[in-house]
């Protein structure tokens, strides 16, 4: 039904399944169970957060899908690379972004999260293991800030706001990178240097790829005033949104400076090849009428009066140093050292 | 009418025409045979599917034409090149866009398919003979998937994603190919090099062209609601739109891709040349002086007393290797070696 | 009252006006009368095709103005250059764009065309003599196609329809230029190339301004629904708009291969540049030292020991032969040739 | 109370002040008379217009404030710079916009103007002395046109298109140098030509952003439909509307002429480098060896078997002559010359 | 709550408190007390003015929160990097904007100051001591100007444009250093210039980040007419408005004139490098063949009929002047120098 719906699995590691339980009042964390006893855990009088790390198990989704009666095409759309939109069904909304890890801001992974939220339930669908709620789990668990005051859109929202958050701390490393790279700019100019400019740039590409649409899915959110967020929730998704037209400020202000330091690298370049061509210029100017010089007293011509002349020596010398201060004099005029 | 009905057919190859005729228990496939036998199978209870490859048949249209009562100007944009458009018309729906074909990813084709979806009909219209549709009818005929279930208005979401999902496998060929000049990139530099670029950001140019306008055709087909859509199909067209989307956006970053390739195409060029013009700098900067040294002992001055040093000939020697030598450490020095 | 109305008519070349009188049963065509002659001609229960050729006799636009009744702003804007536009008034609708003529699509002129529509009229003011409608004229006097049997306004989309179909043209030819140099870029390389690319940039600068505005004025006209056009010819501009949005598509498509036929245009000079380089490199850094070696022994010293030696001469042969094959070996190594 | 309100009036110039009051039969001027008798002058049944040349004087813009009963904003977007914008206020219209003078094309200044419009009186505000109206004060006076016969709104369309119609002609004088410049371009290759490009550029710039707010405070004029605007003559500013954007059209469209003029120079500029380089190569190339050469036999080995030959000198010369024309030749086959 | 919340407050330097509450006839200023007593100061029949100077003391915030019962997210606001934007709460508006400060117009530092504004009170949150309001300050105690007979909006008003008006200061400085630059460009050209230009460049991207989503703030503040700006106070909002665009506009410009200079500083570094390659060549060509000459003579063949001519020195000479005179004649009419 979708463009890589053809594509067999090529390898199935386990699934791993988790359901966080909670309201004011109560918090029960299932972990490792099986789908069919996890499902049975579900109380819809609380919220029900289900987890779903790894989205090769089809027996699963199936299964996900008929007990919470999803469409085919939401299912189709977990299963498949999209951009980050957001899908109002007639009984849960759908919400998909990118995750971001990055390791020392060096290399970033994406991973495609999905969220089913329907009246009671929370499902998340994880393409890895890992994420980044895990200091988040503990505050539910502890019952710090609000989230267990709150609804289940709440909880869509907090989850949003930590995978959002966290696109600030890779594009901060984005940032001291580039400042890095214009201080080492002025320094010395290696090969090194411009591949890391290239890779920032496409970093760069990826990350708009994958922040640019967020904007779109966020600001429908909040238009299109779902039923399955409260009015007064909408503010929260609303600032959400506010930090996204951030970020992308920040990446174009970041793009901008980028090519800034491409100008100035290919400035620098030019830079020493004039510096490489200008000393070749004036040894070259300087020695090869000296050159020209000398060899005119080499040839051997019978009659030459200049050879016999007693003081003919120094005086070529005296000659040639003229000369060769003169270029230099003027080459240093000319500004060209 | 239009601005290339003023030309002949050059020639008039044989049209093709099949109608698949289906309900959820009835299935007919009518292949080879002439127009008029074919129209008569057609059975306003089921959906048929008349497909005709070719369309230098002039005779074949006008009869189309009359039999479904098509509009003059919905037959000419079918002859004609288009841009990927929907148009609705009093009794049917037309809508064109562009099938892809990609052999290894080097060359694309570009195909233009039209289809015109009537109450219980969809016509298609194709340029050339061979489609992207017959693992489908196979589909079909088994009664695989949704589609015998559900009404023509389905039938046509089908063949359109059928053929969007294959955008994707297109693309996915230039991805691979812009990883692999990528890594060849840093390795070696050839002028094939930079054609192979430019056939990227050619076929990148050809393929927005084809696909940019096709965003809009199915916004319009999803926003005007359609009678010949059903209201509950109308969200199988917009996951279409939502993949037309996403490509858009893979295109916009394979083009950026296609330019950071070429900066680094350049950047890889012009430190070659410097490399060889510091090479040049080196050799020249340190031989022509001492090419000069030798030419002064080479003057054949009568009174030249260095000539008759006994030791001339070595101290000459020293002092030019010092100078060489000399050189070569400042070159060091400042890196251009 | 307009921009250029201060600047008098340099010449008063005569105008020719033209009357084309028709209905379904009816055909009547007066040429060269005057026009006191031609508007006594016109028959209000039949389709009028006024056309005038040339602007420059005031006389005849203002006998025109008062028999017509058209606004005072409405010949300003016939007689000066426009941007193509629609504009209602109470009783007319004028229509304005650009009609080219290209010479094997080597030079590309533009002439500016204004339609007045009225109730049973159509006015079209050309520049200069000759147009592209004589085989349509043609077409009315046999009473081919459709045109006989539909209203004025229909009148008005086939010369509109024929003006853009020759847009088609002019890109087609432009088109084949974009290919033709392609071909020969990777062939040879001229001064002449450069100065076609410009050319074609150039004449897509100027097609794009003629072509750009038009776009908006047909969209006007069909979304504004004007009294003058009957409901169920809207379909009719409606496909125009459509050729000229394809058109724009085509456009943006050539200008982004002609900055492609730059860019390799200036890959290939720099390519040569580099060689060029290269080869002055290569036959320095070999001679350059070899000369050197020659000089050391051409110096006068007394004391030379190595010039005493029987194998002198073939030794240093030797030495230098070595060296010269050795760097050459180094150049090839570095694929410098 | 804005951005320049705390700089002091650097001197004093005395203010111009000038009354123009008609209608159909009458009309009166009031030139160089103090700020109150010409406002005694004023009469309500007439239309007046009243002309500020110079913005220093704060009592005389006091004073106009309170007769005018004009708000403070008003009067402060009057004293500072602004970007073109209309206005509307209760008992007026303000709209500003900026006024050309080019001295043969070569320098453009900028004036701004701006316009008070009442229900009976338009008062415009000079920067400075003198403007583009003293041609159309006399049409008004000889009742020339349709000024007398119309409503003081028609007198604010008629200054502002006067205005308008004046940017054409300083793009027409940009047009001219554009096109003197590309002849010379292939011509010769100065400095100059660089310089005078840079300078159009900057021109083109500044344009822009006197002409681009034009047409947003024009199109809001029309659209508003202010009470002050009879709304019979919104079609002139409607036509005023439309040369604003065909300017913009024309504006783009030098710019990008100016763009491809800087292309051309570039490649201009490279050429000549690439020439001058392959004629060092060529010299280079074809004297290197043969200095080598001669320096060959210049040595002064004892056991020098070729130095002993009888024809071994013009031997020596012939070996030379087939190598320097053996090179030539090759250069001719690569094109270099 | 927010992407910086986790981070602790490095220091906590003393936060800075003032009030300052007035109204047509009474003025109070409190400054250095606790924030209860500032509280117990406000007198709600007045306008407060609460000025929080530092943001780092949590509890002071908390104090501020809950005493005018804020929002959690308008307190994350405040703490927050936030682009400007304007957010409507139930019981206040928020704004929030950057103040900018420039030393010479060389270093621009940015500060986020954020509006709170209710129905009797504005507090103005700033991240460090300083602000641009000293004199308006000193303007409201002495009864200046409108501010003591306005309402409360007023006052933000005024605080926002006095923000504004400054940007021009440093706007007109950045339009300052561009002139100085353009000036020296074609004087003399140093990496020096390049770092400035570079430096602008930056500076600009980083005022376009603070003053383009200004714009969008500010009308979102006039459209959505909120309940706590008076109607006709807006107008004084959409005068700030406007001077942002013109902003932007000036923005842009800079931005032209800025890729301008750049241009320009490449085209004299290439016209140097031309120079420098066109002395080289001619050095080169001129003696280089002279030099090739020279070693002619050098040879030491036995039977060199030349070298035994009597005038053969002189004519070698003269031989070699002819020929070095005419290739100065060549390059001087290429126009080499």
């Amino acid at each position: 039904m979708s463009h890589t719906s053809d594509q067999p699995a090529q390898a199935t590691p386990s699934v791993i399944l988790e359901l966080i339980c909670y309201d004011r009042e109560h918090y029960e964390r299932a972990d490792g169970v099986a789908l069919e006893e996890l499902l049975k855990k579900i109380n819809p009088d609380r919220i029900n957060w289900v987890n779903v790390d790894g989205l090769f198990d089809t027996d699963i989704t199936e299964k996900l899908q008929a007990h919470f009666n999803l469409h085919a095409l939401l299912i189709d759309d977990v299963l498949n690379d999209q951009r980050p939109k957001t899908e109002e069904y007639d009984d849960c909304l759908y919400f998909t972004l990118k995750m971001l890890y990055s390791i020392n801001g060096e290399n970033i992974e994406y991973e495609q999260i999905s969220f089913v939220l329907g009246s009671h339930y929370l499902i998340s669908f994880q393409e890895k293991e890992g994420d980044l709620f895990d200091f988040f789990r503990e505050r539910i668990r502890l019952d710090q800030g609000r989230v267990r005051k709150k609804k289940v859109d709440y909880l869509l929202y907090r989850l949003i706001d930590i995978i959002v958050d966290n696109y600030y701390n890779v594009l901060d490393a984005i940032g001291n990178q580039i400042e890095e790279i214009e201080e080492n700019l002025s320094e010395n100019q290696s090969e090194h240097t411009f591949q890391r400019i290239q890779k920032l740039k496409k970093e760069l590409i990826f990350l708009r790829k994958a922040v640019y649409p967020l904007r779109d899915a966020l600001s429908k959110l909040v238009k299109d005033k779902s039923d399955f967020i409260e009015e007064e929730n909408l503010r929260y998704f609303d600032d959400v949104y506010d930090h996204v037209v951030h970020l992308l400020d920040s990446l174009d202000t970041y793009k901008d400076l980028t090519s800034s330091l491409m100008d100035i690298h290919i400035n620098t370049q030019n830079n020493q090849l004039n510096k490489v061509i200008k000393v070749l210029t004036i040894i070259s100017t300087i020695f090869i009428p000296l050159t020209f010089i000398v060899g005119v007293y080499g040839m051997n011509f019978r009659h030459f009066p200049e050879l016999e002349w007693t003081y003919g020596y120094p005086l070529i010398w005296a000659i040639m140093l003229v000369l060769a201060i003169g270029m230099l004099v003027y080459f240093r005029f000319k500004k060209w050292f």
